[in-house]
């Protein structure tokens, strides 16, 4: 099978990498000095467009702009997923301006080129068909499955929900930390070597998905200010006085 | 050779065990319901004091109240260690109510019962001889690197400095996000796997030593004046707009 790849940014070029396991890969970049990843076919616009599979790999802050645009030039029958850190604001874009006889699927790969660099073998795939039939949406799910993923069905909210406390606060911790210059020391603690890890592996990805995951996901202003609280509790704990064995 | 282990705390209980690898080891504590590591013979606080040598094991902020008390129960020619988490505060406590005949050698293994459960081969230990003739520094540099410990001589203020941005931001972080009550999850990425090790690394140590940490390293104060600042400016990222491919 023909599956096409529309962006070739960081995830862009590793999830296309990831697919040409088991399809023919076609990629498109706006980019002409994006690298094309080996075992994928660098392709004109309206020729990824027109495959039977179309995986938008763009900014979630430019999922309007791309959906609106190439809407007319997917095919009839053709499944349209998107791929971004939040599910509710990219699927309610994709239910806007795809046309009727397009099947959408919302997914949220949960991992990228640092996390998957030994392989996506049991790492979260969430998983949130919209609108496509059910032979369409059990034939992908059994794809995702066969690519080695743990594949979770959850509903757009419930995504969002649960991955503003779950990466939301691990890319905004990564990227606090990483403001405050943070460096390797000779008396690292196994703790703090794990405080840096956060740091690479968050501040790795580009700094247009640590702010649109924190700007699209309506749940993380909540995330933030229970944030915000319980620092401010902990702090207010040292005022207090005990002492003890240690 | 005798050692002896004041508190049995749960750093101290570690610390014993560790011991017992090379030495005859005594340990003390006040409290009897506390329980005798393996390898570690119970004994009363003058035998222990008594000791050759001496490692305190109690918290920070129990350190004058324990060391003007046992002062006059050590023996000339001894050497007492302490092993609190920051270094300007004990050492000063110790040549302030320590006989002149007593050695003191502060230090502070950076590792406790989580961190080093497989072993505390290749782990570090911040060393800090204060008063101690050349010998027994280096008789004791020898020890601790024949357990097995990267051994990192550096001076009391240097060590404070350091750890308020390594061991006292990562406890701290551990904390306030322990309060946040996060969860394992399904949809979990590597990085949040990370960043609930580093709470439950933490957060299993006594209350009391993350109290001290903060409060007795008075480096702390500016890391965490720091860590506020850095939090607001990246909240005010937030504000701004841009767009692009992942």
């Amino acid at each position: 099978m023909r599956v096409g790849v529309y962006g070739l940014g960081r995830f862009g070029a590793f999830w296309a990498r990831c697919l040409t396991g088991r399809y023919e890969v076609l990629a498109y970049s706006r980019n002409e000095q994006r690298e094309t990843p080996e075992g994928v076919q660098r392709a004109e616009e309206g020729d990824v467009l027109a495959c039977n599979a179309v995986f938008l790999c763009v900014a979630i802050s430019a999922m309007e702009e791309v959906v609106s645009r190439i809407a007319p030039a997917v095919r009839d029958g053709a499944t349209v997923f998107d791929t971004c850190s939040v599910k509710v604001h990219p699927i309610a874009v994709m239910d806007k301006f795809l046309p009727r006889g397009v099947h959408i699927i919302g997914t949220h790969p949960m991992f990228g080129p640092d996390s998957g660099k030994n392989g996506i073998e049991g790492l979260p795939l969430a998983y949130c068909p919209v609108r496509s039939s059910k032979e369409n949406r059990e034939f992908w799910l059994g794809e995702f499955r066969n690519m080695g993923l743990r594949v979770l069905s959850l509903d757009p909210e419930e995504h969002d929900r649960e991955a503003a406390y779950t990466q939301g606060v691990t890319h905004f911790m990564g990227r606090v930390l990483n403001d405050m210059e943070l460096k390797p020391s000779a008396i690292a603690t196994k703790g703090y070597e794990k405080l840096l890890e956060i740091i690479e592996q968050t501040c790795n990805d580009p700094y247009q998905l640590f702010i649109d995951l924190q700007r699209y996901n309506p749940y993380t202003i909540q995330m933030r200010e229970r944030l915000g609280l319980s620092l401010k509790k902990v702090q207010d704990q040292l005022l207090d006085t005990t002492s003890g064995e240690i």
